[in-house]
């Protein structure tokens, strides 16, 4: 298929006018009921008409129900198919001669628990149609921009994160949902996230091939426990790697853990070591754990393109100033050698008790008059490409005022090449400020390992990837 | 210098009857004004005498001032000094005459800052007295049992941690502090925290030594620089590791990072490789970041003394599992094989859909009762020393039910050989219920890597070192 018109296909997942839920429940805490209340509950966001088809009521929370998708006059641009797995490779065959463009089937039992009898049905099924499948043993997808969730989230147990330009892919469905929680309480959102389980017809690359294409998608984020077809994974990764990163996070990377890859999404997780290789060669960035998979998406989702690997620190913590110093050699990334007028103006400019070094450390009783010269004559410095901003809460020389030069810098780095990160450790106090600074689009970070560990993969992709 | 002589000397630094601030100001902001303030607001509980030594003023902050220690009739146990470098030596000769038995020296100015004839003067003052001496170019302690705190914080901007059983010893004063701060909204306590600087007198060696015996501590962390005396701090850290775990977080691990050193507590910092080797054979346990180090300092806090390294997990999301299986194997722990009557039992009980392994996947829509007949027979299993119990609130068969059946099981738990640890991962509901379970001494994670990195220097520590 032409990738044009794949992306137009794919587009009805995301926008589709009219969804038929195959299997919508009146009882609200089962699942059939929990995604037809969720669909229903922002309809006036994503402006698709919910359809229920159930076979034995006539209305399904208030709404008129079918008896099937063939009963359904209207066109469907998208089914959702919560029915047991016996039943899932008619509905298919229903989805094709009522010619839907689009199907998720969030229903289980196929391969991943040992049916091969009613995988092969379904895949027999899929074979003859044109619909789309995403799933089985999916959640579906949420769109970030319309609010469109065919998931089962929305209890209190669970919020949704704001729109944003991180996509996330997820083979596992459990695993999606609670990382698009946890990503609730945070300043970047999601623009579309996507929980594909089993992938019997539309699979990982297809899905990157789709996320390059998404105008509202700037960082691509997976968790990914097999791959179905490897050569044409990494050729399109290399592809989209060209455009936009692609954070990767494999689970089923030891021995131990592949017999439960199996058993979860049916898929065989591959030799570790090959796979490494060949995902860095394809430009794939490799998260370690589900932490830094945030972490790193978090740089690429706030900072525009920079090249260039020199980093300088500004403290006022010593301790702090060497610990991101080791993080930074530790991360292949370089200390900045300021430009000569640089340390001239450094010199002139800051108290004598401040050595001109890198980091420069500001010492405990730092003002913020005093990060406000040293950032003024550090933004202007050739030599810099990445500013590590390291702000210290519990000191006495620090107050409020330190948030409005940050906001202030922050806008003229926007005219520069250079990217700022602030580090700031602390509590409840050291929280407000961060929410203000993260508010005014500022990458923020806890601790110096995770702000290290972004800035390393945000600028080796620019310089050596892209 | 015999240790029990020692430790009674230096307990002189946590339960003063008597303290003398020399350079106590009325000024709240300046150094010597929010050190007196603090002493006096927590006065009801350190229950020490505050006396202030200030040679221009007859009252500070109220309380009747004295020209110099040498004006005061008392008996003083400890003093406080934040003059200026170049008349501290002769602070420190006045302690000698007024037999004061310890003192802390807040001041800086001497060889970190290249200023080698106050160190030498200093030095010799040291030399010729008995007092003994933290500092100079410290933060002094905080005694998380009486509230005592000779640091500058206790301003809006940073708040203290609850009484506890983590001591906490650090050659950076601002880095100490963070932590401090960032340390005030966990579960778990301080019992002492010690910033000593330039360590002229007291070191880290004698630091842990007086730790080792103190009952109050049960895990002593370290942020350390350099080390005075390598020999014997190894001696007496492998000494010290026999009876309580030392968790260390070195920084000025670079070559880059090393000049930092030098001019931040003026230590030289030694070969790297070789201190990781000395510090491992010396069973020490080694934080790559402050992350780390608090993560693994929590199980040891919470958790009491189990041997053995079989993991059992128990999880409601399948790529968690997976994920934390990963995390095991990487980390030197192994997946449990249940005992031949645990499968029978679980097997029997359990719903046929669940597949009786490890990771034990009771599937997406788990439920509080299928957890507690999981827990029941694996709190029973001779082959599990550790289970990882995963819980996702944004799935839709848990509910807050789960936080009983938890707590219900840790009580049971407590009588065996067993250790629990609960990960969770989500927003604001499930902060809420990880709260609730906190309170009641579970240890909790946000995320697998977390829970498994310190689970393992958990199981290493007592199956190999202690």
């Amino acid at each position: 298929m032409l990738i044009v018109t794949m992306i137009k296909e794919m587009n009805h997942f995301f926008e589709p006018k009219t969804i038929a839920v195959v299997g919508a429940s009146s009882k609200k805490t089962s699942v059939g009921g929990t995604i037809f209340e969720n669909l229903l509950k922002q309809k006036n966001k994503h402006r698709a008409k919910i359809i229920p088809i159930n076979n034995k009521r006539k209305k399904i929370q208030g709404i008129k129900a079918y008896k099937s998708l063939l009963d359904v006059k209207e066109k469907i641009e998208l089914a959702i198919i919560i029915v047991p797995a016996k039943y899932v490779s008619s509905i298919i065959e229903e989805c094709e001669i009522k010619k839907i463009k689009t199907a998720i089937i969030i229903s289980a039992g196929f391969k991943e628990t040992g049916n091969l009898e009613l995988e092969k049905k379904l895949n027999d099924a899929i074979q003859k149609t044109e619909t789309k499948i995403l799933g089985p043993n999916c959640f579906g997808i949420y769109n970030g921009h319309n609010q469109l969730n065919t998931t089962f989230s929305g209890k209190e147990q669970m919020e949704l994160p704001k729109n944003g330009n991180i996509a996330f892919i997820s083979q596992s469905g459990a695993l999606g949902l609670t990382i698009l929680d946890s990503l609730a309480n945070k300043t970047t959102g999601i623009s579309k996230f996507i929980s594909y389980g089993n992938a019997n017809d539309i699979d990982e690359t297809d899905l990157i091939q789709y996320l390059q294409k998404d105008k509202k998608t700037k960082v691509i984020t997976m968790y990914l426990e097999g791959i179905k077809d490897g050569q044409k994974f990494l050729k399109n990764a290399k592809e989209t790697t060209k455009q936009k990163p692609i954070i990767l996070l494999k689970g089923g990377t030891t021995k131990e853990s592949k017999q439960a890859t199996t058993s979860h999404t049916g898929t065989l997780a591959g030799n570790q070591k090959v796979y490494e290789s060949a995902m860095k060669q394809a430009g794939i960035i490799q998260a370690k754990n589900l932490e830094e998979l945030y972490q790193i998406a978090k740089i690429f989702s706030i900072e525009k393109e920079n090249k260039g690997k020199n980093v300088t620190i500004i403290t006022n913590g010593g301790g702090f100033g060497i610990l991101t110093t080791d993080e930074i050699i530790n991360n292949e990334l370089k200390l900045t050698n300021y430009n000569k007028k640089t340390k001239i103006e450094l010199r002139k400019k800051l108290p004598k008790k401040i050595a001109i070094n890198n980091p420069l450390d500001l010492i405990g009783d730092a003002t913020p008059e005093e990060y406000e010269i040293a950032l003024e004559e550090i933004i202007k410095d050739k030599n810099t490409n990445i500013i590590i901003v390291i702000v210290l809460f519990s000191l006495p020389g620090i107050n409020k005022k330190i948030i409005q030069t940050l906001i202030k810098i922050k806008q003229k780095i926007e005219k520069t090449n250079k990217t700022m990160i602030v580090v700031s450790t602390g509590s409840n106090y050291t929280k407000k400020m961060i929410t203000q600074l993260e508010e005014k689009n500022i990458c923020t970070y806890e601790y110096p390992n995770q702000a290290i560990k972004a800035a390393s993969e945000f600028a080796k992709y620019y310089t050596d990837t892209k």
